[in-house]
């Protein structure tokens, strides 16, 4: 049978299951990416898991998003990431190398191969023909021990692209169009596959912005085949060998199929405050403008700045407007220097910020208040500039610079100037020596992990008992979410990787007194209604009650994700058989359970007596035999831990 | 009688008072300069001033500090900076022009003239022959509105500098040896003027480095003769009419002689945590370092950037080494793009951050914990860097360059390789447009500020009653601080520029109730012990109180800035004719006092009748004339708002 280039990939690492869509799969996983935010709790799973050197064939820690460094902490999780590389074998790209994406690309993507990374816009590679795919914290680790990545089989959704882009519209401009077209769920359980005679226009580069917001329809990866352009990118990137040919076949077919013609495509704008929420530029044209802002994995090529550099043509931005320019790697930064293009744009009024993240996740460079944002960054959710209520709008560098010039948002078409037609450049500066080789296995035994005062280490949890009397310790309604059982923000996240001081912040807003009461009781249960769990995927939802000890919910529904998350820090997760039940427990209560193995095993109820009060009441689980197994080890940890151990 | 510099720059502006060490004098200031972090507070000081237009020959706003934008914030204060600045008749400098200091030199600056700015390194213009002095926002508000500026005649430290730098050594070195010799409070109540053949070997730029410290020495400025070395740095930045030569007289003298011979100096370090633990390098070399770091106002020039750059020669810094490069103007960064610096420094590993104070002044690039980092800041206080207990050394940018590249503290001589000796360029890149000139006149008056929702207008005070009858809100105990009075830190100091929220914070270390019941109370007293408002010299810990309606503090005896700041926002500030009397008074006691208007004209005492308790003290104040004025008005803004309405 003809394969598209998504079920080639799958195909050639598909290790459970069948390719069939909505069934679970297991993807071995060849590489993966990890970033300082979501890094440090996944190096502290590794030494939990007793790793003693990674399983990939290529895994890379980078540090992109916490570069301010406003106190000690972002300084000291550097350094603990370059101890933990080392430590167990991985690549460390030191801060000021630049945003993981376009770094993975240019360095370590290769063609054929999956990728797994705790960045959502890990899709980004599939620019150059891998299947890139975003996860957890825990599920990288896990990978990086050699476990493969589970999902369910995605619907392949072809999109054929035919034309050439007209001059002043470009690759940001066809995925925005994706998202006027689709919206910011038109994507989920679905892989895009970009193909047909419109890409022969597409430089590497421009497929990486559209395969990055492959993350903003919520698709699980975007791809593109490994081709001619392909080749001379990693040509160009000195890494040919790398490349292989991977094309779709010539009778591949797709689940769904779509066109889009590039040459009838016009300059987009993603208006306030969602991806999805898209204009053509000319129909908001006028408005005022006070910071223009050009960077970002959503537009981190030469080509993205130089066009910016060729727009100023001499001119000075307007007074009004911070013109911000976030080079998103080293190498760029010094291609764009050497071409004069760094010049031109301090010239005509750049602030030129490190490379890295920075404003796109919001570190710095927040908009003043009700004032027009227009950014090349792939999202513009409320307030993830750091302003309540910003206005931020998404375009491309053509729009950005435009109404850099004219502060009002401006369509480049209407800039009186030829459009400066720039290549994906042939000869880029490649700059290696920043980035830090693996250790050799023996070397990389003797490192021991280098841990500030905001570092520690996991604590450990032991195995799941056969019985249980656990005290209900909360007791709480409909629709609690991950942000009420942690909460994030300023106040706590600098803590997270310090579970014993985030723990203090457990289910603050439901109960203050809960962290001094479970630390003082111990095992513990709570229980939940409908929907508990919802909101933020955060690991330490579960990970943070878990060290308090909390070893049941009890609730009429869980959020997916959060019931994962219990599962794989070993909290059963389980539902009332009769919803009616709920009532029947209060806070306070003491809860039996016992022959809990065999029924996890069975899939049969569980039995939970309500001691006090001789009454017995029935709960179950959805789990997978995965998840109980892992529930059996006491979590995804200990589980990853005893397979190494057992290998 | 023969005139050194800096008697002549006093005489030509002496309004008030001779020129005798020790003597309030007033001098009449021609330009002023005023940067984010300190300016909001003064542009709201002209709004209640009721400022037409500045009085000033020059005055420009400057936006270098709080350049990361972690929220609205930041950029509201740069929008509502523009509009004061457009509104009142000054220049605007936005962000990404630079730091105030260099800049300032560089495109304002004037030989022969008196600048006053709300700076501690405002000294730094005494580089081209400048009187240049720090002082508190509201008396370079008042400067602006055309008062002179008055302090107590310096002595004038004459410091010859004879021979030339050997290799390897540079200004840094020669201002570490003053400090090396005299300490942090060497320069109090003294002008250091530098002259002599040696001279002749130090650019305007080096002068810059030496004249900048002069603030860590605590003197009241630093001064340099106006030669051919200014002639030609101001030739080249395209302002020669702006100079005229200022030398001392041939047989000028001095209060206080001494000499450096330049030849005789080496590499030197400020150790943790004082600018004056000074020691050679070589004597503490080796030690690891975790980070190194150019720029800021203290080696902002063109050579400090390119010596570094030449120095990397090739090389990479150490892995562990976090090289940051904070470009102190956009001037200078074109400089050093367009010469290749940038891209030198780049590829050697540099992290480079947008040009403006930054971690100078902790406002990013906080070091890791227990880690040295070396820099070439003017400052290395406690925890200044952002890190509670950091290691930062004041280095020269030879000696950050030499270490980068090691990994460890380490003497630039000890390089194998010939010093690269890089001269000031006599064709810097001059670029103005993005400074915004001055409105005139007319247009300015039509401009209306631009209030984001954290700035509020200062509240208006009234004049001082004759009689008054004040209940005791607080008593406090001896060596009350600043700190104690109004916290600053992130809780606080964002609200900065908005009195009503700030002073929510008012004395909350000592009774978290005040706020509250100074609000429901109004006018009202506190009772304080020996040195009274000691430490920071913060105006807000004077200004938030008297919002809360504070009016008189009795104490034993005031720390001297604390004192003259709560008369200049109007509040009476007396002390105890008998120590013994702090005694009698009590929290919640009603004092009397009247006929306080004749009593502060004529100078004699007042009486303080504790109402309740039949009892009278006596309490006494310390005020000039001029203060006495400024009180009787309600404070200096009243002070001067009635004269710029008289006039």
């Amino acid at each position: 049978m003809d394969l598209n280039v998504a079920q080639k990939l799958i195909e050639a690492h598909l290790v459970h299951g069948r390719m069939q869509a909505g069934e679970e799969i297991g993807i071995s996983v060849d590489q993966t990416l990890t970033q300082d935010a979501t890094g440090t709790l996944v190096m502290l799973e590794l030494e939990a898991m007793g790793l003693d050197y990674a399983r990939t064939k290529l895994s890379v820690q980078y540090v992109d998003h916490n570069l301010i460094q406003e106190d000690y902490r972002n300084a000291d999780d550097h350094l603990f990431l370059r101890s933990a590389a080392q430590r167990f074998g991985l690549w460390y790209s030191r801060p000021g190398n630049g945003v993981s994406h376009p770094c993975h690309q240019e360095n370590f993507g290769k063609p054929g191969c999956t990728l797994l990374g705790s960045d959502s816009h890990t899709c980004a590679a599939g620019a150059i023909g891998m299947l890139a795919i975003g996860a957890g914290g825990l599920e990288v680790a896990q990978a990086i021990a050699g476990e493969p990545f589970f999902t369910r089989m995605p619907e392949i959704w072809g999109v054929r692209l035919t034309g050439s882009l007209p001059d002043w519209v470009s690759a940001k401009d066809v995925i925005l169009e994706m998202l006027r077209r689709h919206g910011v769920d038109g994507g989920t359980c679905r892989i895009i596959e970009y193909h047909g005679p419109g890409l022969d226009g597409l430089s590497a580069m421009d497929r990486h912005v559209i395969a990055n917001m492959g993350a903003e329809l919520g698709a699980t990866a975007s791809v593109f085949p490994s081709d001619r352009e392909t080749r001379r990118f990693l040509h160009a990137w000195q890494r040919e060998s790398d490349w292989r040919e991977l094309l779709a076949d010539p009778h591949a077919s797709y689940d769904i199929e779509e066109e889009i013609d590039l040459a009838s495509l016009e300059p987009l704008i993603a208006l306030p405050s969602s991806p999805g929420n898209v204009r053509a530029v000319w129909q908001v044209s006028g408005e005022p403008v006070h910071q223009c802002y050009i960077g970002s994995s959503a537009n981190p090529g030469y080509r993205d700045f130089a066009v910016a550099a060729a727009i100023m043509d001499d001119k000075v931005v307007h007074p009004r407007v911070s013109f911000d320019i976030n080079p998103t790697s080293r190498a760029q930064l010094e291609l764009l220097t050497r071409e004069g293009c760094v010049l031109e744009l301090l010239r005509a009024g750049a602030r030129l910020h490190q490379a890295g993240c920075n404003g796109c996740i919001g570190m710095g460079q927040a908009p003043a208040t009700d004032t027009f944002s227009l950014r090349t960054v792939p999202r513009n959710f409320p307030g993830r500039s750091g302003t309540p209520e910003d206005k931020v709008c998404l375009v491309s560098p053509e729009t950005a610079a435009a109404s850099a010039l004219t502060g009002q948002i401006t369509d480049p078409r209407t800039l009186e100037m030829t459009y400066p037609r720039i290549a994906d450049p042939d000869a880029p500066i490649v700059n290696r020596a920043l980035f830090e080789k693996p250790l050799a296995r023996g070397e990389a035994a003797t490192v021991a992990l280098h841990k500030g005062p905001n570092i520690a280490s996991l604590p450990e949890f032991d195995a799941l008992p056969d019985a249980f009397d656990l005290p209900v310790l909360l007791k709480m309604g409909d629709n609690v979410s991950t942000d009420e059982i942690l909460p994030a923000g300023a106040r706590v996240l600098p803590f997270r990787s310090n579970i014993p001081r985030i723990a203090e912040f457990a289910f603050e807003r439901i109960d203050d007194a809960y962290a001094q009461r479970a630390h003082d009781t111990g095992d513990h249960c709570v229980v939940g209604g409908s929907n508990y769990g919802q909101g933020s995927s955060r690991e330490h939802a579960a990970l943070a009650p878990r060290f308090l000890g909390l070893r049941m919910v009890i609730a009429k529904r869980f959020a997916r994700i959060h019931a994962q998350n219990l599962v794989n820090f070993g909290v059963l997760a389980l539902t009332f058989a009769d919803g009616g039940d709920y009532d029947a427990i209060e806070s306070g209560d003491v809860l039996h359970v016992e022959d809990i193995h065999a029924a996890l095993s069975s899939g049969s109820p569980l039995i939970v007596r309500i001691a006090a009060k001789n009454r017995q009441i029935e709960v179950r689980h959805a789990m997978t035999p995965r998840q109980v197994d892992y529930l059996l080890h006491g979590g995804a940890l200990n589980w990853t831990k005893a397979r190494l151990h057992a290998a």
